[in-house]
């Protein structure tokens, strides 16, 4: 299941899944993805293949598990990058617009611009008025005696090339982009992923020893347990709020 | 308090502090650092200074908080060091040695170790057989198809070179140390300590917004809280029990 | 001179420099930047201000010098983020569309294409044909068994977000772009650039000890030396001919 | 020819090769390593096995070409520890003291020392006085207003934790030591270890195609040749001597 199929989403697609595990005397499927591969692993579970799903997603954005496997390497290579934009701002006034992934969830976006110290995060969950929230603030910035400014923005919200545009007319501050795209997928795994990928694989092993079958393994209160599949399914996508009252907090 | 100082455990160090406290008109104290820093700032409370207490301290050792800052970022350290040495692998049998800080604490090793997939992990708080627990596990992975072998241990358990030294003699294996020392306190930091940091910063800030002083900000259970830093140094530091089991499920 | 200025171009912005230099008693100007600083400092030299000129621009599009300082780090950052785009490469076809550096000039474009492997390489000193020189290169790989094409562009030819919409309607593949933007200005240097740094800032002293002034310091042949400054601006830029002819002996 | 043979140096295991290029009936072999390989390759085309051998080893010893493939990859990676190192250094006195590969050769120390701005570098080509060349040196720069010193030395000299010892009973500066060992030979290939190898493959199929064999690919005065692999062989091991002039000029 290492590719996205819209095979697997047809009847026959299923029924050949079904009859691989049959013929190779699979028992049971343990599946590591994001929301399509954990459906996937519940079509499968419907035709009495037992299945075991491992959150991993950089989108992190699964709302049964407070952890995704995936997310904190994405996060240190966005953030590695957007040091490397701070490092070539001391001589030169200038504006940084970063676009991080993030198509519907905002939590690349928010979690890397707080942490990267951003001066403007915009989010697709969020609107935003681009005279009050992007020009005032980096008018008060500039007047506070800021030099530099950091803009991460998901790619939902849009293109990089075309904010900094936007920016440089209105404000006159030089602005240029930078979009991440795909290299955020990239790069060794960071301790956390590993740490955690280890942790959920023991957690695995434990809940098919239990005789405990189709479940999301999930990391919650900085822990690890499995929450039965269909229900993990059924919860609405994670919502960014208590992320967003921390970065209000903070970059305020 | 950015250097450990010997004159600060004195009675004339602390005076001088409180002195200057008074002089600079400084209301309250937010020390950050590990142990040492923690029970200089508690001394400080006792002479009406009032004081909260962020831990950071790359050994991960203080029993109050699951998290202490800076522990992420030496664990990444730790780890690409590894990475690189298992790249070296593919054409020679070889055993490599990786000294890993922690005098008094395995906590780095342990997870290092487990995070790289070491063939072997020696912590200070457990004691080992070198015949049994090092020479035979080697021999038994070479006997199963290994080519290349990860020893990860403490500075506390002793020097990299006499044990790469002693491996080489005992099995003939080409063995090679390296020993990691103080550059695992240096690099940027990660994603994770600059969340944990800002999550950590924002409760401070509630804390003495809420007029509760002389508290130590923890991370318990993946969330921010304060406690008694009375009571927080109190107790024991925080034992390895856990992970150890965690360890001898992964790596057995 | 750390930052760029228009006003230096002025008579009375030049005149304002010379009288600093008289009044701090500067002897003796070592400038260290692009063409722009380069030119700049010739024009303090003809009001009798002697000068050095140590290059260093990420284009290293100085015809004088076959080495700029920051060309390396820039490469290195660069080569970097594009082998994170590799690393995703292996389940999913894909063309990563990559954008560096280079508004008139293609060395940087060339070079990490070369260093990376990339498929396609638009540089803005070469025309090319859309349908020839980029679909008709990338069908063939397919038809050879690639599943993952990188195509490295300049940003002198356009937006890689537009060029990677462009090639998915074209070909089919899933195409998807990264800019690099200014990223490639920072970090940390590599050590060619600390080390030709150390022999140019060698070579400048002793250019000053031994009373020649209003030289450019260059790298050639693999070492340092000094040209006239003058001569050295008359040269036209550098161009990518050579390095154009071996860049095709190894991507054909 | 990918791992060191013993046995390759008998005259069995010679005609062993000898054999298997028959039975393959390989042309000619393009032996890519070190002063071995190249002797090995050298063996070989005594036996009317034509060879072309490409210079690689991180010790960048082999007389006959300025630059051996690996050798920038092994210093950035070793700059970049030290660079870590230098990031603890704001708070404490402290010196660091790194041993970096080299048993008979100080070109990796001297680079890296150089580069990194080391205060005291160490190589087995040259002797030194403990006294004289290491404690008088850390004492002048402690009075000179410095708090943290860099001792960069080839395992050839010894022990970096002997040495981190003895400085610090002589001294009483606190004292640590990093031994960086096999770390150096991991990592992704720096951008210009990719670039030179590029030229030197096409050089390699250059001769080849002109019919030159048991040649060694060189380069020299920043540009690619090669010369014939008995003379290559004959001369002796690459000297210090220049670079230790450069070092002395730019660290006194």
């Amino acid at each position: 299941m290492t590719a996205r199929s819209e095979t697997f989403k047809t009847e026959e697609g299923l029924q050949k899944a079904v009859d691989i595990c049959e013929i190779f005397n699979i028992d049971i499927v343990v599946a590591i993805g994001g929301d399509g591969t954990a459906r996937g692993a519940k079509s499968l579970s419907e035709k009495n293949i037992p299945v075991i799903v491992i959150p991993a997603t950089i989108d992190n954005d699964i709302a049964a598990t407070e952890y995704a496997l995936g997310y904190d390497t994405a996060l240190n290579t966005a953030l590695q990058a957007i040091d490397k934009l701070r490092d070539t701002a001391s001589s030169h006034e200038r504006c940084s617009v970063v676009e991080v992934m993030g198509r519907h969830s905002g939590y690349i976006a928010l979690s890397v611009g707080v942490a990267s110290g951003a001066e403007v995060i915009l989010v697709p969950e969020e609107e935003f008025d681009f005279d009050d929230d992007i020009v005032l603030t980096l008018i008060k910035d500039r007047n506070a005696g800021k030099r530099h400014y950091i803009v991460v923005m998901a790619e939902g919200v849009g293109l990089a090339s075309d904010m900094a545009k936007k920016i440089e007319e209105r404000t006159g501050i030089e602005s240029r982009s930078t979009q991440l795209g795909y290299l955020q997928r990239g790069g060794a795994p960071s301790f956390r992923d590993r740490w955690i990928s280890s942790l959920m694989g023991v957690r695995a092993v434990q809940t098919i020893n239990e005789g405990r079958y189709n479940r999301m393994i999930v990391h919650r209160d900085g822990d690890c347990g499995d929450v039965d599949l269909a229900e993990a399914l059924a919860s609405a996508k994670r919502p960014l709020d208590e992320s967003l009252e921390m970065a209000n907090l903070i970059t305020i």
